[in-house]
């Protein structure tokens, strides 16, 4: 039986107080909604239906890296009329799984226990869940075999029924076949003038269909946010859902509850990160490497061995083996340094080979730069790269040296073991084995009178 | 009726082990005397009074923005006692509320119903609360009725009584007159030879005036300082607070547990902030405005749409809608930045106007200097504002383009659209159009033998 | 009666996924077993020996700062075979104290309470606590008038067993020629084949010798390391235990969650620590220290008064008083700033001397130098240090002042009074009071055209 997976992606989230669609706000880097069809789409043969309503155009936008089929839901009319609208699309022989796209957490082995519940679509399989304090949410009634009866909404609760501690989570799954059956059954008779998925509950059991219930591993898969209050709840519980899986593959961290991982982390042995450093995006970081406290690091590889200290800033960038970063350093996209590499502090690289063994170490700006190995470029170096409209390559060859405060004008070229005098403003060539001095001639002026206070 | 606020500041606080006297000590930024202060000036009518003693000169100088009638206790000889200090300034018609400097997060609502329960000064209103371990406060002793009884002392309570949860505060409200007739009976026949504001609710009891109590509606408002642990503790509440109200009102917080708002925060919508930000002082985030990881922003604000990266650093800067600033960019006072301006890593901005578009991105610094629009400074560029005695400024005209690693002699003039080649330290005048070319001719030579290792 | 200390660091501690023996991860800092030999240390008359296993030879030199009899234990067969794995190196007239180099938090203060429970290694004084959840856990059997009959292992007690929530720590001390007559004769004969210490329990109640038990004052004291997750959550147990301290000592710190302390920090009265500081190392902050935000700060001390402003990384420095460093400033190993001195933002001082009052304050780099007082060094300034083979001096007299954007190529000598013109290269000595000047004459070049876009 093929699965369609239709998640509910409309709302407007009016408690998020934001020009953006609730589903769009970002949960450790990511829109809630692309966490959902991540889980989704890891389950077997998943055609996946999105619902949309408000801001459908960005939600689209930006969910574009996912094969979704679309459906429009231009009147908010409750959770069953926004099934509804994806019906059409779906295969009638499939069985459906609803999904929230504001229930980012939810995993994917707990979809899978849930679909197993179906008995291929027989059941209605239902997620439901205990809480300690079930106020506000819709009770599952079950009869004294157990046996699940309906959900009665709080509001609509006995007593006795209030102090039914399982709830419902509104994720469940169907055969489309009970679907297409039940959905234009819904009344919109209630107080908010709804049509309520919840209400196929009842529609089921009158029938005869079993309905089965499962709860998740964790409360949190089933947590759904309103506002940035419970978005930002949840961030935490997923950080340290990271950070405690980084310690169990053997990572060393300074604090699991400093840690924030937006997109994949891959380690390799004996890591260790400090305090307070945030990763983005694809993160590799190899065997031993160690990241210092307040490091931010972005869609960057970082090889075996590689230490970073403190306050460094590090984008697309590649570094191989045993480099040495930081503090202060600045990586930007481009930089590309070779094994045993050394940036140092109050440092910024962009697009540039920084060669085997070479040292950038105090207050340099290197860019669009071909550095060989073992060059020293020293304190306040500047590679100019840019005359306002085009950009220049600067080429270093092997072992040369580049005096302090140096200025190099691009398109430079020193020659492989040649020397730039300190102090230099290099505008041509430099032979392999030169000296270049490019400065001004020093003039002592005895007698001078420091000027006063005005 | 009009109202008398007296707040109790004259104690030591030997347990802060501090030369500073206790109620200067810092609560978010403020000094929690400060705090209790700001709550109190919410309340209609109210004219305050502090009792001072320990350090009251510090006191009285620190806290010199407030409207505040200062009584002197020169000797600590307890709460009634000091109370006693206050009452010749007090007007005997009014309904007299009593704080303590201490005591710095109690709320104006708390204090509003706290006041209404004297109905016009005929009751003793008392602020009590209920403690899951009651241990070493003054339980409040009700009869079967629920009527408040006395106060009884930890030390002297029952066994019975040691199981009461609801205990003493300290706050309370009374009139002028009841103050004035019970104060002088009070006796420091106990223990500690101290007079104890909290006998008058016996003496309440014995004239049959009623005593009232309500409960404040969080018990840290009631939690009062010590030693610094519990200071540590409150301020973590307090910042937990602020978080959760930014968080309400549509702000993103990456981690509502590692942001520090010391003073007040004004956010539009859609304002994200990343982790372990502090913010001091008054700060206005304009819609959409993105401020990264690690940034500290004091007394400035920051036009619609800009970002701010990591690490930035700004204090007392203007910005305009939609700039770009950081990673490891600082902005001092004065920094002017029109729309659109972008200053980046290791750059520092002084009492300076960065015209709009303009770009200083790289090591620069920019101290006293005007420049317009589209302009383009190079990296490692120094404008060098100083002459050991006085500051100069440095004016740059539209659209220049100002070479890397460049100096700029001030006071100094650069055109409309002129350049100034990199590397160049410029001390005269260059005009609208002009390239201004200053730096040494380059040599090379060859056959140069690197120095050896000595 | 001696005492003889035998702490058990064989393991591998496969769970925490390393290369790095199990003993050798690090804890604030330094490695567990340090920790342990540290606590023991502290006891009185304290012989240590350690076995070793795993890794013996890293964990020989990571250790060799102890006093310390090694023992090899070249098979894992459990931890009595561990035990007697030392025997033959101990005093047969000692006590012998049993602990673990993967109990790191373990108390000097619980150890001497627990030796004193041996009556001069006449009884066997064990360690215990009660859990909330003990499964897993040995369980301390006592007969009905309380005496330790047997310690039973969770898999064999029975159901009534399962009850007790007394559970074994392994920590235990008795007289080695107890030991000595009870370790030949476990037996291996369990599932796991090994020789179990514990075992020498039944053999004590057998023989009539007393066992006596104590708890620690905290849980945390006996919690093992298995896995990173258990490591993170001691150092998290600890660091707040050292910011507590810190707190009671009258240090004021902005969040006690967000402060790190591996190594010794000593602090004076009203020291100031914000968020997010990581202190390594033996590090004294002098009375009336501020530390800002996100600061790093390694064996240094901080003369009284000083300020130091977010992101500063200051190692092995001294600093006297009334300094004024950061943000962003970068102090390295030798730099020695005399009182009032400034060091600014993006600035790196190394092995220098910083004169009194004088002041470093904009993207500078000062290496090998020695700065008089009064010194003004200019934005951007360059000591050249450095000529790719060996390191040289800079000397500055008193009240120079030298311009932004200079260089200064050692060896150089800059006198008393003397200035050097912003943008200057220099190479030759300046005289007391000489005015230098090194740069090159400015051209204007009017009709230039830009260069277009290719």
């Amino acid at each position: 039986m093929t699965l369609a997976v239709v998640t509910l992606a409309a709302g407007k989230g009016s408690r998020m107080k934001s020009d953006l669609p609730k589903v769009l706000h970002r949960l450790a880097g990511k829109p809630m909604l692309a966490h959902v069809l991540n889980s989704a789409a890891a389950l077997p043969q998943a055609k996946q239906h999105v619902v949309i309503g408000h801001g459908a155009e960005a939600v689209q936008q930006q969910i574009s890296g996912f094969d979704v089929c679309w459906a429009m839901q231009t009147e908010q009319k409750g959770t069953g009329h926004a099934v509804a609208q994806a019906m059409p699309d779906v295969d009638p022989a499939s069985t459906v799984l609803v999904l929230y796209g504001d229930v980012p957490l939810i995993r994917t082995e707990t979809l899978t226990k849930l679909l197993a519940e179906t008995h291929d679509g027989q059941a209605l399989a239902l997620l439901t869940v205990e809480l300690a304090d079930p106020t506000g949410y819709g009770r599952i009634v079950r009869d004294d075999a157990g046996n699940i009866q309906a959900i009665v909404e709080h509001k609509d609760a006995t007593p006795e029924q209030h102090r039914i501690r399982e709830v419902n989570t509104g994720i469940l799954a169907v055969s489309a076949a009970h679907l297409n059956s039940w959905l234009p059954q819904l009344s919109s008779n209630n107080a908010q003038g709804e049509y309520y998925l919840t209400d196929i509950i009842a529609m089921a059991v009158e029938q005869g269909v079993a309905v089965r219930a499962i709860h998740p591993q964790d409360e949190y898969e089933v947590q759904g946010v309103n506002d940035r209050l419970q978005l930002a709840e949840l961030e935490r519980i997923y950080q340290r859902q990271q950070a405690d899986t980084l310690l169990r593959d053997g990572v060393s961290l300074a604090d699991p509850a400093r840690i924030d991982v937006r997109g994949t982390l891959t380690v390799g042995a004996d890591v260790v990160i400090d305090v307070g450093c945030v990763f983005e995006g694809d993160v590799v970081l190899e065997d031993g490497v160690h990241i210092g406290p307040y490091c931010v690091v972005k869609n960057s590889r970082l090889g075996a061995g590689t230490q970073v200290e403190a306050y460094s800033h590090i984008d697309d960038a590649k570094l191989a083996a045993d480099c040495h970063i930081g503090p202060y350093a600045r990586l930007r996209p481009g930089a590309d340094l070779h094994a045993e590499a050394k940036v140092g502090n109050f440092c910024e690289v962009k697009k540039s080979v920084i060669g085997k063994g070479s040292k950038v170490n105090h207050l340099t700006y290197i860019g669009d730069a071909e550095i060989g190995q073992d060059v020293n470029v020293g304190a306040g170096t500047i590679t100019c790269n840019y005359d306002g409209v085009n950009k220049f390559k600067t080429e270093i060859g092997d072992n040369a040296f580049i005096g302090s405060n140096s200025s190099l004008v691009a398109p430079a070229k020193i020659g492989a073991g040649a020397t730039v005098a300190a102090g230099s403003v290099i505008t041509k060539e430099v032979g392999d084995g030169e000296l270049a001095v490019a400065r001004g001639k020093q003039r002592n002026v005895t007698g001078w009178a420091r000027p006063v206070k005005k």
